[in-house]
């Protein structure tokens, strides 16, 4: 497992609200679609995503996400590259939340959670491939 | 507000527990102290810390924190730029969790939460300056 984070998702009731947070404080979204919000970072992305949707993602209870809910997510340059990782972090103790499979939006992932319950993402984007030094941009054809 | 995220901060019940699931997923922590344990990401760090001090340096009840806990923070490269942002954050909506002041490690900081409850931590970092790209490293002098 590399050492980067890709995605920091923050699940939002109201992501208007929670996005004009976000541009009140000079930040510029990118384009987005999906009813998902996204600002480009360093290295990264922070999405906000509706909190109902994202907890039918994972598979868990709205509730179980609670207020100020976050997920990370680590994304990987192919499909094995994924079944690894959720093989491999399934060895090393974690619960597995949703086993990876396509998603609607054509990429391909699955959740785990830690031993404490902080929740992973575990993706395969093949429209936000990863660049070189591993950054991640929401709409990032390769290095250009 | 720039672009970036500094530190994800998982709070953790047994950091040392959690710190063995992400060794097991062969990530290398980098020196720390106090507590936490930390491990360097492409443009940040990603930190486990006790999740009773986390509770105790927001000043909220660990209960209020919840199971899977994080905080995400964003440096700054001075004391006034934290103040700056704090009081801008406020003015956008932001519930101030912790006003800006020294901490006992030998920094400067607040948090607050955004309309949603997600937790920011603002910081001014002196042993940890971030590097001329924006990237945070946890014992990141300059660009070396």
């Amino acid at each position: 497992m590399e050492h980067r984070i890709s995605l920091i998702t923050l699940g939002c009731r109201d992501v208007a609200l929670c996005a004009g947070f976000y541009e009140a404080l000079r930040w510029k979204r990118v384009e987005t679609q999906d009813g998902v919000v996204a600002f480009d970072l360093i290295g990264q992305t922070l999405g906000l995503y509706p909190l109902d949707k994202l907890a039918e993602d994972i598979g868990l209870p709205m509730e179980a996400l609670g207020h100020g809910a976050m997920t990370i997510g680590h994304n990987l340059r192919d499909r094995p590259a994924v079944d690894d990782l959720m093989a491999r972090a399934e060895a090393a103790g974690a619960r597995i939340l949703k086993p990876a499979a396509e998603v609607f939006w054509g990429g391909y992932h699955g959740y785990f959670c830690d031993p404490e319950g902080h929740i992973w993402e575990i993706a395969h984007n093949p429209f936000s491939p990863l660049r070189q030094d591993g950054a991640f941009r929401w709409n990032g054809y390769g290095d250009a």
